[in-house]
């Protein structure tokens, strides 16, 4: 058998990377226009990355543009959901997980802190009962007064 | 040698747990009218624990006492800065680190999110120009109109 007749394949990659589409480059301009806003109006956005026609090398590229700040909110729940502040600040990446990691849903959002990390007045509302009833059982019935 | 003359050294905890001070249980009770406040005036409070007269059991009850929350901030700068949200929103148990790991300082913040996370006016500004730049530098000088 001579060499030429051994089958060869060359393999290239198996799945051919997608090309940068000119969407994220568009959504770029996008972000710097919302955060105008936000410095201007106050007023925040949310974009939704997988309801944009955006392949896996323009989300690769968007965020190697946008880089890595130094504030990352974790937020455990059912699955978890990660805040990474970009390098350029109020400009955030979204992710929410579900319980296996997986990604279910992504957001780019422009403001000065992701809605998810405040705690909200009824929260804190039912915390503080919470923990007043804790108080009043560490002091004994003897610290209660009229009650 | 009989069994009674061997040396036996019965050793209890080497360093024998302080006992609660007391002073814990009264900052539970600031904790809570602080979040009263902050829900009744807007005001948010920051104790500075270190400051305080409190031993390491004082610190490790009060941590359980207040439990853990969904949310947690990191923030990586020089060292490393932890903002755990308690089992009580509203309620932050903030650390900071120097680079190799130890504690410089503690704080319970009562506020709804921590100031540290939230992206601040000039920050933005100064981001938005970094931005500003680098979508020129991507259109190329063809895309710039005017300059």
């Amino acid at each position: 058998m001579k060499l030429e007749h051994i089958p060869v394949v060359v393999h290239r990659q198996s799945a051919p990377a997608a090309r940068l589409s000119g969407h994220a480059r568009v959504l770029m301009g996008e972000i710097a226009a919302s955060l105008q806003k936000l410095l201007e109006h106050g007023e925040s956005t949310t974009i939704d990355l997988l309801a944009m026609p955006l392949n896996a090398t323009d989300l690769e590229w968007l965020r190697q543009q946008l880089g890595q700040g130094e504030v990352r909110i974790t937020l455990s729940a059912d699955g978890e959901s990660t805040l990474q502040e970009t390098n350029c600040p109020g400009v955030w990446w979204v992710q929410h997980h579900d319980p296996a990691g997986g990604v279910l849903s992504a957001f780019i959002e422009i403001t000065p802190v992701p809605d998810l990390a405040r705690a909200h007045q009824d929260d804190m509302q039912s915390g503080l009962e919470r923990l007043t009833r804790q108080i009043e059982e560490l002091t004994g019935p003897q610290g209660r007064v009229g009650g």
